[in-house]
């Protein structure tokens, strides 16, 4: 175990990149955050970052990126690697991965920030032991991360499940929704920017006995309704900006009741437990990401990785 | 490969049991076909076959069923094997593989009819070479079989995704829906039972310009827009008794619109080859229940089994 393997990823998210190497423990050995501002200066400042880092610590051997989407997952697509058709604007047909191909000679991965985060909780978080689960996340959209039998669950190419479309909540009948592909599906009614367009304040403003919160609760158990009916997984972690803590029991209520009894291994499970949020910090995503490099590298999940060495890369932005 | 594996199956069925066993190529030695009546009688019936089956032929080397549900599929679960909520009248709560522990002295397995039509599907029909995908039925209810990277997709118990709730159809709003669970949820709406309903005739009978396909079309391809969203397969298989042929395009085309072009992957993607007919024929679950007992026996799929060998079974319904 003493020889080398370095580890390179990069969370990209729709405000900010975070970048980081770290060894075969994930002790982080550098770190950088960059803002999200055009592809060209983004990356670029990213592919940098790595250029320096390889320069002080050596080769890579494998890298991974966690990164928003949607994005092209099937490796024989001609835009594997891209970001595709995200709303995020001037960031639709880029190609994510191969911007780091001439900078990084080095086996490749690449994951939504939704899968990579639910890595991240089953190895510190609240997936620890499970072996499928959702990971979900209400912010500026509604991303979900889907880990089957411990892998993220790809397919031919991977869940957006934020977008599924739902029965209207009951008092939300006037809203047009957000979505610019979909109008109404779920993220375009339930997504942070929704709440906001909606009632005319951010959705943390909003007092909680807001009718706000009844709607939004009525949506994310319907998204848990839907995913209990698809993936049947073992829990639904929900987590972003929306998920204040009295959410939880009103998901948790409204699940219930659309669940309404059928199917005795739901009415058997303890709402409390299937309903819950994450607890793997704010690095969960680059966490998860650097795991995927690991197991690019070795064909194994970094099990032995312990939280304290991975955890304080969000708090130290600091470019080492 | 001489040595003799004699594999025992069940496809349990609102209507009928379909019982055989067969060699470990899939060849059927014995095989009857039992009306699913009460529990006892049909059950009763189904064990005296396989005590007699076994002193002809010898000890099973494993034995499975694919059954209708809501099964409890947790190894740990109090009711393990047993057939849970399901609105079949007498049939609630019934030990399913139990009934078979003191006749049969061999591994067992059990999954859901459709996940054993989806392995019969990738044996032999329109499944074949795909490693994830969906096989929907459309009759007296509606279920769904996900095969993920493969394999039955279980998680903690198995999908039910007949049960997902969508918006409205267009046209559709005075009908209170048939599932005695939920009401208005997609096998509420869109059964074959849920068409006779709210047409007041038998699904097969509506001319092809009625309403009711474009409202059905409309709900299944609200399910095929869900499943892409969460399990995202590589296709869609869709059957069953209210498939007529020009269903297909019907579907296709509200899918299309669905999507409204969301996600490179799926704009690549031809319509025709996403969302296809089943070509495994009516034996497809039988066949699927053998070969997961050829897995539970052997811990490997028969992908060697050629389909003549199988496919008569439900043709020779007689006990031989």
């Amino acid at each position: 175990m003493s020889e080398p393997l370095l580890l390179g990823a990069i969370e990209a998210g729709g405000t900010k990149f975070l970048c980081a190497i770290s060894d075969r423990d994930g002790a982080t050995l550098m770190q950088t955050r960059i803002p999200t501002t055009t592809p060209d200066e983004t990356l670029g400042a990213a592919s940098a970052f790595f250029a320096d880092a390889i320069a002080r610590h050596g080769a890579l051997a494998a890298f991974s990126i966690g990164s928003f989407g949607p994005l092209s997952l099937n490796p024989v697509a001609g835009d594997y690697g891209y970001i595709t058709s995200t709303p995020k604007a001037g960031w639709q047909d880029v190609d994510l991965l191969g911007y780091f191909r001439d900078t990084i000679a080095a086996p490749t991965a690449l994951d939504t920030d939704v899968n990579c985060a639910a890595v991240g909780e089953r190895l510190f978080g609240s997936g620890q032991g499970l072996d499928t689960f959702c990971y979900v996340t209400v912010g500026t959209g509604i991303g979900v991360g889907v880990l089957i039998n411990g892998a993220p669950h790809g397919g031919a190419n991977h869940p957006e499940a934020g977008h599924i479309r739902l029965p209207r909540a009951p008092g939300d009948d006037w809203f047009a929704g957000s979505c610019p592909y979909h109008g109404d599906c779920l993220e375009g009614l339930a997504c942070g920017p929704a709440m906001q367009a909606r009632w005319g304040a951010p959705a943390e403003t909003l007092p909680s006995d807001h009718q706000a919160w009844e709607i939004e609760a009525d949506y994310l158990a319907g998204l848990c309704a839907t995913l209990t009916y698809t993936v049947r997984p073992d829990r639904i972690i929900i987590g972003g900006g929306v998920m204040q803590p009295p959410m939880y029991d009103r998901v948790r209520r409204a699940l219930t009741q659309k669940l309404a009894g059928y199917d005795s291994s739901m009415r058997a499970i303890d709402m409390a437990d299937y309903v819950a949020a994450p607890t793997a910090g704010a690095s969960a995503g680059l966490t998860g990401a650097l795991a995927l490099a690991y197991r690019t590298a070795t064909r194994q999940w970094p099990m032995h990785w312990t939280m304290n060495e991975t955890t304080s890369i969000e708090a130290e932005a600091a470019h080492a």
